[in-house]
């Protein structure tokens, strides 16, 4: 089973006072990696084409410990889809080598027209989710 | 029953190319929620002095309407002691006069030592908690 | 002479490791400070309506001290007409009774249409600057 | 003469409604390049042990266009010693291929003690420069 991986460095914008990153960052990377994952060009086509967003419904996140500035994250991804409306992305944050992840969260995330009514998933998400999906 | 009430005015940098606030900056809002809650002065002796930081260690958190520009949301947040390790606070982001809240999020936050060891919530911070807790 | 005041509090998402503000925030506190003297509903009008964006298009800022977490700070705004074509606004950040500020800069700020063309400052945002301008 | 390259790829974090990249973040690239330039475990020795920090003193920036999402950014440096106390970054943002810069600035840096006072630039500091300055 493969998990799609992106990498993140941690710089001094990622900090807090107390030496290690904000953890609302955590949220920025893994929308990274799910930005690599289902591609951006395809994200922003279907917003100005179709009038259809992605956006995040529910995160369920656990945190157990802190990256520090010069850190190279890696950020692991396996998504499934929960419903017809529902793409279920399973995340975490790893220091190279380590035998758990420093934060680990699983994202629902769902289609919204413009009158923020829930869509099917587009054909093309739907695709892509099953492209990506751990055998 | 009453929340602890923070106000949050919603500026560009808030907000993506959706045009609603990007989905990480809610538990910005919530922080600092905490933060005045709690007081920061106090959160800053704890760690200077007694080398105590308070952490996020779980989140669960629903997004129901994105925050557009100019908004003035109210956080609303309740505290409870879930253990004598953890305070777990209820969240929630309203546009004035809604009938429900735009994002809502439990999270529970834990303290640590320098090592990173979960200690006991000092005794100041158990005082707060009850303090701001609701009938 | 008068300037426009807003009110900034620092808070953890606002600092980095270095445990004072992360030098790009304060251009966050400046543009707030500019939303409110503008309004944000009229730059949202002038965006949606007239295609016209207001933006940035130099800076000039030097940096003297940093905030930190828990700080109120005093964002002071003059704005003048550089041109037709150019609101020039002087900006600084105060600790409350501070004899200089921790931050200040000149900002020019250009209006573009949607394929990025200079266009003159349009009549309303012309009536609140010479509205704001110190005498 | 060669500058040192770092590249930026362009997330929705990165955007505002206005669909472009909000102003303050180019502040952020050009810091993540000279953190790479100069070693962020080299700056953290620096503060950690020696209590030296090296902090932005004055910035001078223009924007010419607006990066978007997906944008793979160039970030252009070459650095410079202006004295014994002060190091000269002119960097810039390109998207690969222009003809110019979308954003171009002078940033100057000077080291200070933990009581905020302009000490001279690190031995360390001044070879990473003098081995980064372009011929």
């Amino acid at each position: 089973m493969s998990a799609h991986v992106h990498h993140v460095r941690i710089y001094y914008e990622d900090t807090d006072l107390s030496g290690v990153v904000y953890h609302a960052n955590y949220l920025k990377y893994f929308e990274r990696a799910r930005e690599h994952l289902l591609g951006s060009a395809e994200l922003v086509r279907l917003y100005d084409e179709d009038g259809i967003g992605f956006v995040v419904y529910k995160i369920a996140m656990t945190f157990r410990d802190g990256a520090r500035l010069g850190d190279e994250l890696e950020i692991r991804t396996t998504v499934r889809a929960g419903s017809e409306y529902r793409a279920i992305f399973d995340q975490s944050a790893w220091r190279p080598g380590a035998s758990r992840p420093l934060v680990e969260a699983t994202l629902d995330l769902v289609c919204v027209d413009p009158q923020n009514k829930l869509v099917p998933l587009p054909e093309t998400v739907r695709a892509r989710i099953a492209a990506a999906a751990p055998e």
